[in-house]
């Protein structure tokens, strides 16, 4: 099966005409879950998983899957692939996309090439992966894997003030499976890094062996206001100068703790926000993420330090609100082994490394043994119409992917 | 003379008078320069002008005049004291009228005890001092000054659109007089503190020797947005992080200078401001203020510098944009000592002091010897309906403006 690779043009024509579906008026790609745009997404890919001669099937969250199996395998866990087809406001083509009709892909290669696998293998594409129109974000692999109850999911009210279920059912993909139907063996997921670094080290191939724990807190510091020309400097309590310690602190202690515990402060803001008023208040957010939830326990014990520090130096007052707290996740060592094997075969540089974003992966991975392929993305751009992996990287990723189903599912 | 004093219950009545004048339906004190509620407090000023018997003179720009004169001294250049009665929105009651107020009070109480200056005092109310309504502020004391011409003054649009001058005849503050009418002598301005140094110190009379000048920049940080969890802390190119760095600098500057240097950051904005993106942009205003000039422009200079570094250190394009720069001002070093003189005769303490704000006073020093004396705010909180000054503090004051005004006015 070595000489075995995908369709290269099937699989980079159906990223592009996926990627000119829900155009809005302004031609900015916007399909968000359980809109009318994500309809015509799902629609195209549902007779794609027809065309390709598999079963579709969709749960009651609306994640949709196309199922290969036969007499000889029916009654075996499948080899699950997939991500996700719907997209943040002014998106780029591929992330989600790309690994859901890589999925479908390898499955259409192996069926053509009289491939009989020991196991069925099924590509899905999970509702609401980018949590844009409804939260939380990766909500359809949560619900399949039980994270989250199917009725409290549907129940979800969006920011646009529809309910998930009424709008599932609206575009037709309320579907009839509970999200329990299908129990996969193992779980494989293919997409574009949304980072920086394997383009910058020459590398094609990431070899996912983990995803980051992620700790979201929103930071309130209360100082007074003051005439910024009539008050000392030693006589100041300037909330705005105490957030900036704050954004420095944060990125000294990631630069120098040699881990790859990354801290952001991405929302800021000074109140009454006035050229020549000394800010009583700031608040802003900070989002820490490591793979280790050890490290990420101290980042977060040594800012909450810090923070208790600053507030008797500065004589303010800080208050902090967790938004959300994710714990790691440790792929399969297995799976990721059997990429770099597969890297190593076609003679393709690869590089274990952490995903720092989310994925439904680290869902899945709660029920099966699962892992991540990455793909170089230039200048690490994502969520964003400059997103873009060159078709050879495309192709070489699927490729692995093919390599490494094969191997799941001989015997 | 020494025995003479201010008649304490006609000023703090009038204080309290003016200050219910020009309340909104929230019962916020809003009297915005040439506005209905500022005709009002002009209405009430120039009464008790009358009632004094002094002689009512209105400029081209609207500055309100009380002169005191006689036929033995009308030849001769006037002491002018006074401030300004219009407001910022939501103001405190002292704050400029306590000056106005004072300066008609001392004149009444000279002539109610039969005082025969040598030289006419005439009380001034300054058009448009807070630039809340019309730019710039303290215009009425610029035009006076000769700094801006009239016609160009009278033509500011305002930020609801109205044109000043057309404002002014509405509510009948359009005066006859050329702004240049009257050339004072020598300029007195008795003011609220607005900063929190007499009564953290326990002084009752700010000697105010000079006026600091103020640098205002705006200050843009562009870097890369780039995703919070995918890129590692080597590959940022951080705009907010920059921006933070700004202002710790300034503050260790400010504080390790040893000098009256104040620095503050009043307005931060991020771009995105998301909490899993890295900022692309932060925009921050950078307030600047010293007494003297040099020490100013080395504040300037080294901000200049340090950007130009942390630029080249973060991967990051830093623009800078000038919003105002006022030179520092000296006031007139024997009107200072008459303060400090009366000040220890009256068994008051004194103190030598810097004006972080701007007042009139610096734009009557241009064409006339001038001083301010302060007096405590409490808490330093000016611009704000807490504005606080004890009735014995603002009694003191205004006894202080007497007998420094009997001192300018004895030959």
């Amino acid at each position: 099966m070595t000489a075995l690779s995908i369709n290269a043009e099937r699989l980079l024509g159906r990223i592009r005409e996926l990627g000119q579906i829900g155009r809005d008026e302004d031609a900015r790609l916007v399909r968000l879950a359980a809109s009318d745009a994500d309809k015509a997404g799902r629609d195209a890919f549902v007779a794609w998983i027809g065309d390709a001669g598999l079963e579709v099937a969709v749960d009651r969250i609306g994640n949709i899957f196309g199922i290969w199996k036969d007499g000889a395998n029916a009654g075996r866990a499948p080899i699950l692939l997939g991500s996700h087809i719907d997209t943040v406001i002014n998106a780029g083509i591929y992330d989600g996309c790309y690994g859901v009709l890589s999925g479908l892909e390898v499955i259409e290669t192996l069926k053509a090439a009289g491939y009989t696998p020991a196991r069925p293998i099924a590509v899905a594409a999970f509702t609401n992966e980018e949590g844009v129109r409804y939260a939380p974000d990766m909500m359809g692999s949560l619900v399949f894997a039980g994270g989250l109850s199917v009725e409290a999911a549907l129940a979800t009210v969006g920011t646009d003030g529809t309910v998930l279920g009424a709008e599932l059912e609206r575009i037709g993909y309320a579907g009839p499976e509970e999200p329990s139907f299908l129990k996969p063996h193992a779980y494989v997921e293919l997409h574009i890094e949304q980072g920086p670094v394997l383009e910058r080290e020459g590398v094609s191939i990431g070899a996912v062996e983990n995803l980051q724990g992620i700790s979201w807190q929103r930071v309130t510091v209360d100082g007074d206001a003051n005439h910024a020309g009539t008050t000392p400097m030693s006589m100041r309590r300037d909330a705005g100068h105490a957030a900036a310690c704050v954004v420095t602190f944060l990125r000294d202690c990631a630069r120098a703790s040699n881990t790859p515990t990354v801290a952001t402060v991405g929302c800021m803001s000074f109140e009454p926000n006035a050229i020549n008023v000394i800010p009583s208040r700031a608040t802003f957010t900070v989002d820490l993420r490591d793979p280790d939830e050890q490290r990420l326990q101290a980042a977060e014990a040594a800012l909450a330090a810090y923070l208790k520090e600053l507030a008797i130096a500065e004589e303010v007052t800080i208050s902090v609100e967790r938004l959300a707290r994710f714990e790691p996740v440790t792929f399969d060592r297995k799976i990721v082994e059997l990429v770099e094997a597969a890297a190593r075969k076609r003679g393709l540089a690869s590089k274990r490394m952490t995903s720092g974003a989310g994925h439904d992966a680290q869902m899945i991975a709660r029920i099966a043994p699962s892992a991540m392929i990455f793909v170089p993305s230039l200048g690490g751009v994502s969520h964003n119409p400059r997103e873009h992996t060159p078709d050879a990287d495309l192709v070489a990723g699927a490729n692995i992917l093919l390599d490494v189903v094969t191997c799941l599912t001989a015997q």
